[in-house]
C-alpha cells in the first residue's frame, strides 16, 4: 500500500465538518483528497480557505450537485441528512464506499425517521446494511464496510460513557437523565441570528429538550453493546465554545451501588488508543480538543442513589471528521489511529 | 422615611459579591452606603473601583479587621463563610442588622457544617434564629428579621424551579438530578491558576460532583416549602462566561404525568416581582443578566418519564447581592423590589 | 415638569441600540417610552424582549412603516442611515424633536455623503441644522436643537481623546494613526455568517482599512473643537466581546513634547459628569460597561516622538444610547446626567 | 538520518510556550523528546499533561533545577529571561545546541538589558554569538547555529510585516505606530487576579504602552534586514482570546505612495512556507490558529499619508514554539518545515 494512493471526496466541504475532514485528511497518509464539494466556496481553491500545503491546496470547490459523480474510492458526506439519503444510494451504485456524517443512517428503524428527523426515509433497504461507525463500541461489523454511518457528536460523548455502563447492569430501566453541552460549531455553519456572537457570547440556554434527534441513536447503541438500554431523558445546551462537547449522564441506581464500576469502565476502554478513563473532575473539554479523543470519568453518590458519569469529546473530531476517519480506516482494514495523530491544544 | 436614611455596611466589599452590592445599594433610595471593608483595596476611594457618584464615590475601604466595628443599621457580610460566622455574632450584639451572604447560616443543622462546609460551626444557636432570605419561597419569616442567611446562587436557581414541582407531588421519594452551569465570578476573585483565562476559556468542567454544599440546603429549602424533598444528584459544571447559572432539573416520575405542572409552576409565582414562567427553550442567561430576575421553564417527557425544569438566573444579583437586598427590603418592611428596578443588558 | 410627562418614541427598536434606548428610556423620570417600532418584533409586547416593569412592559412594538406618524415629543430614530434621511424631515414636520442615532446628519457636507455613506443625500438642507449631540465637545448648540445627530461609537471614543491634545497642538498636520477596537454589537444585529458566534470566537480582524465613515465625522468634529485637524488614520478591528470600544490613537510629535498634555486632558474634562482622565494603563472597557462613560488616558513616548492617548468607552451606551438620551437631556434643558446614572457591570 | 535520532529536551515544559514545544516535538521525525523539566510538575507523566502517544507519554517531568544537565543533543529554554540567560552557557558548555524562546539573547547590545529587560545581562559575550531565529528574515546565518535566540511574539508579527516595506523605503525616519492585541497566553501561565477569567473575558486593555521589550527588538531586526529603521511606538493590548496576535503598523509616508507595495511585501515572501500575504481584511488570527504561518496584508490610505500593514500570527507556534523548530531545523539542516505540516483549528 503506497502513500495517498486511495483517493477520497469530500462532500458538503465547506461546513465546520466538511473543513474539518478536509484538514484531516490532507494528512492521511493513504488517503488522497481527490476531490471536494461545495456550494459556499464553488470555484475557489482549497489552499485559499484551509491551511493545506501540497497538491491539496490547488483542488477547486466544485458543487454540490456535481457530487454525485465523485470519482473516488472513498466519499464523505458531510451534508444534510436529506441530502445524504439522496446521494448514498448513487455513490454507492458507482461502487463507491460511503462514510455518511449525517443522520440519514444512523437509526435501523424507518419508522423512527418521521418523527426524529421530519422526514420519510427514501432508502430503507440501506438501513440495515449502513455500520454505525463507533469503533469502541460496535467495531466488528465495520471491517470492509460500503457504507458507514457515522455517529452523532452528542450520541457519541454519550455512548461512550454510557454503554460500559449499562452493561454493567445500570440504567437498564430507565432513570438515565443527560445533560449535554454544546460548542457552537455543533449547530453547522449558518446565517443566523440565533447562533450570532452578539446572541450566543455570555449566554446559556437549553433547546430542544427531549426531542433531540440523538435520543434514538444512544438508546439504539447501548442496547446493540450492552443488550438493553432504558430510555434516556436527555438535554442540550448550547454553550459560548467555538468547539466541544461535555455530557453529565446521571443514572438511578435501584439499589446499592454495583462494585467496581470505575474498573468496568476502565476495563472496557483499557486498549483503546481513543479512549481514557479519568477522576471525573478530570474530564474536560480543553484537554481533547482537536483531538480524537474522549475522556470519561464517573462518581457514585450514593447518599442520592445515582451513579454520574461524565464525557468530553471535541464535536468536530470524535464527533464528526476524525471519528469519520477512524471508522474509515477500520472499514478499510487500516490501524484505526492512521491519520490521526493530533496535537491537540 | 426619607431618602437614604438608613446606614449600611459592606464588609468584603472587592469580591465580585461586595462589588454587585456596591453597585447596588449605591441606588438604594432608602439605605445609604456608609462604610465598605475589604483589605485588598483599604485605603483606596470607592470611586476608583466602581462607577460611584456623589458621597458614595468617595468612602474610603478600611481594613476587614475594622468591619466587626461597623457603624451601620443593617451590616451585609460577602465575607467566607469561617468569617461570617465570626462576625454576625459580634455584629448583631453591636444592635446591627446582619444580611450575610455566605453559607455560615444556611443549614439548620449544625451538624452538617463538618461534612458540606468543613468546619464546626462556632455559633450554633444562632442557626436557629436565621432567617433564609428567599422570599419567593420563604417569605413569611423574612419580616423584622435580625439575621438574613442569603440563599447560595445555585440553590436560588434549583430551588425557585424545582419547589412547586415537588409540591405539586413530583420528586418526592427522589430521582432528582440537576446539572448546573456556573460563570466564573460564581468562584470568587482570586489569584489562581485553575480560574485563569487561559485555562477557562474555551473549556467545560465539572467539579465537586455530588459534593456541592448548595446541596444540603436545596434539599431543606425544598422541603421546607414542599413538605418533603427526596435526596438530590447534583453536578455543577464550570463555564466560560462571567457571570449567570442555567440548571437542568430532571425529576423522574413515578407514574403518569400530573396535569397542569407547568399552571402549578405559574401560580406558584403569578404574583412575584422577579420570577417568570416561559418556555423552556425560551429560558437563558442572557435575559436576566444584571436583572434580579429568575426565569423558569418545564418539559414533560412523558417517553422518558421525566419532567424537566431549566432555571437562570443572574448569580451576582438574584443569587447573591440583589437577593440580598430584596430579602433586606422584607426584614425591613419595604416593598421587595425597591432598589431593583435594574436595566439588565 | 412632572414625572414621566414627554412622551418618546423609537423607531428601530429591536437593534442593539434601539433595545439599549428602549431600556434607558424606561428609567427616564421625565421621558416616557410612549411607542416602539420594529418590523421584527412587530404585535409583540415590549416586556417580552426587555426587563421592563410598569406600563412599558405592555407597549407593543409597531412595524417600522408607521413611525413616521409616531405621535411622541421626542421621536430617537436607531435605524439606517437612509431610513433616517427619509423619516427625519417627516417628524421634524409634524412637530417633533428627533434625536437620529445613523449617521444621515452627521456630517455637513452633502457632497461627503456619497463617498463615505455611499447614498447622495436627500434633505441635504438639514445637515446645516443638525446639532452635533456630543455635549462634552459641542454643548453650546445643543439648547432647544429640533434635530440631533448623535455621533458615532467610534467617532465619541476617538474624538473624546483627541480633541483637547489637537487643541494643545499636536496633530494639526496630521500624523494621527488610530486603530480602534469594537465588539460586535457595533455592527448591529443581523443574521450573517461573517458574525457568527463560530466566526468571531477566537478570532481578531482588521476592516474596511482608511475607509470607515467614521474619519470624515471625527476630522470634522476635532476641527470644530480645536480649530483644525490633520487627516486621521484609522484601521477598525473586530475583537470577540459583545460591546465596547478601545481606541489607540498614536500622534506624531513635530518636535519636544508640549508640557502639560495631561493637565490638558484632565483640565477639558475636569468638570464632566462622564468622563474620567485615568492613567493609559487602567483604561479599559470593563470598567465602562453599561455605563454612560469614557474613560482617556495618555503616555508620552520622547523616544519614539509620539503621544499615544487611550480611550474606552461602552458603544451601546456613551456610544449611541446613553448619550442619546444625554444629548437629548441638553436639548430639552434637564441636566444631562439625567436618567443616567447607570450602574456599571 | 534515520526517525527520533536526534534526543532533544525542554526546559520550562509546563508553560505554554513549553506545552506547545511538547506537543510539536513529540511529531516531529527527527528530533526525539528526550527529557522535560518543570517544577509544576514535577516527577508527573507527560502523557497525562498534553495528548502524546507512544514513548514520550511515559516521560517525566523532572525538577527545573537539573535542566542544566540535561543530556540532549538540542535543548529548547521556555524559561524566563533571567533563567535563560543562566542555563545557556552551561548548557553550551556541554556542547549542547540551544534555542532560547526568551529575550535573554534577543538584543545585540547588552546595555540594553538594564532598560528593557530589567537586568544586566551575566553573559554579554553570547550576544555576538546567537543568531536570531526568524528564518524568514536572518535565515542565512542560521546553519550550524550553536545557540539560536527565538525571536518575541510580537517581535515576529510586526517584523515579518515591517521589514519588506522598510526595505522599499518606507518609515526610515520614523512615523510608524503600530497597535499590537495579543491573547492571554502571551502573559505566560500564572496564577493572578489580572488574568483571571472574569477580569480579562469583555474586556480590552492598553499595558506597557512605549515601554514593552520587544521594541528595541522589532527596530534591530528591521534595521539589520533593512539597513536603517526609524523608532517605532508601539501599544501592546490584551484581548480575550486564549491566543493569537494582531498587529495594525501604520507608516507614515513622507510623499506619495512609492509604487508597488504591494509587489515587493509579496516578492519578499514568494518562496517562503509560513508566510502569506493577503488583502488586509483577509488577515485575521483564526487562519493561522494552530499553524506556524504568519499572514500580511497592507492598504495605502492616500487621503491620511500612510501604509497600513496588518500581521497574524499564532503566538504559541509562529510566535514560539513552531518558529523555535523551524529554526532549529534550520541550524541543523532540514528542511525548515519539517515537523510543522500543522492542521490549524
Amino acid at each position: 500500500m503506497s502513500m495517498h494512493s486511495h483517493p477520497a471526496a469530500v462532500i458538503g466541504a465547506s461546513g465546520y465538518t466538511g473543513l474539518e475532514l478536509t484538514r484531516l485528511l490532507a494528512r492521511h497518509p493513504h488517503l488522497r483528497l481527490a476531490s471536494l464539494y461545495s456550494d459556499r466556496w464553488s470555484d475557489e481553491v482549497a489552499g485559499s480557505r484551509v491551511p493545506l500545503d501540497g497538491p491539496a491546496a490547488a483542488l477547486r470547490y466544485r458543487p454540490l450537485a456535481e457530487g454525485e459523480r465523485a470519482d473516488a474510492e472513498v466519499v464523505f458526506l458531510a451534508t444534510p441528512a436529506e441530502v445524504s439519503a439522496d446521494l448514498a444510494p448513487k455513490l454507492l451504485a458507482k461502487g463507491a464506499r460511503v462514510v455518511d456524517l449525517s443522520g440519514a443512517f444512523r437509526l435501523e428503524d424507518p419508522a423512527a425517521y418521521p418523527a426524529w428527523y421530519g422526514f420519510a426515509h427514501p432508502a430503507p433497504a440501506l438501513l440495515a446494511e449502513a455500520r454505525y461507525g463507533l469503533p469502541e463500541l460496535a467495531r466488528g461489523k465495520l471491517a470492509g464496510a460500503r457504507l458507514v454511518t457515522n455517529p452523532g457528536c452528542y450520541a457519541t460523548s454519550i455512548a461512550l460513557a454510557l454503554a460500559p455502563l449499562v452493561k454493567a447492569g445500570l440504567g437498564l430501566s430507565g432513570g438515565i437523565a443527560v445533560t449535554g453541552l454544546s460548542g457552537v460549531s455543533g449547530a453547522g455553519r449558518k446565517a443566523s441570528e440565533d447562533y450570532s456572537f452578539v446572541e450566543v457570547a455570555d449566554d446559556l440556554r437549553a433547546y430542544r429538550l427531549g426531542k433531540h434527534q440523538h435520543v434514538p441513536e444512544i438508546e439504539q447503541t447501548v442496547a446493540r453493546y450492552a443488550g438493553a438500554c432504558g430510555p434516556i431523558s436527555f438535554t442540550p445546551v448550547l454553550v459560548p465554545i467555538r468547539r466541544g462537547i461535555l455530557a453529565t449522564i446521571t443514572i438511578r441506581l435501584e439499589g446499592a451501588p454495583p462494585a467496581g464500576l470505575a474498573d468496568a469502565l476502565r476495563a472496557a476502554y483499557a486498549d483503546e488508543p481513543f479512549v481514557r478513563v479519568l477522576a471525573p473532575d478530570k474530564v474536560n473539554v480543553k484537554d481533547v480538543l482537536h483531538t480524537n479523543r474522549c475522556h470519561v470519568g464517573l462518581a457514585v453518590d450514593a447518599r442520592a442513589g445515582v451513579v454520574v458519569a461524565v464525557s468530553a469529546i471535541d464535536n468536530l473530531v470524535k464527533g464528526a471528521a476524525g471519528q469519520a476517519i477512524q471508522a474509515a480506516n477500520a472499514a478499510l482494514g487500516w490501524p484505526e489511529t492512521t491519520g490521526l495523530d493530533l496535537l491537540g491544544g
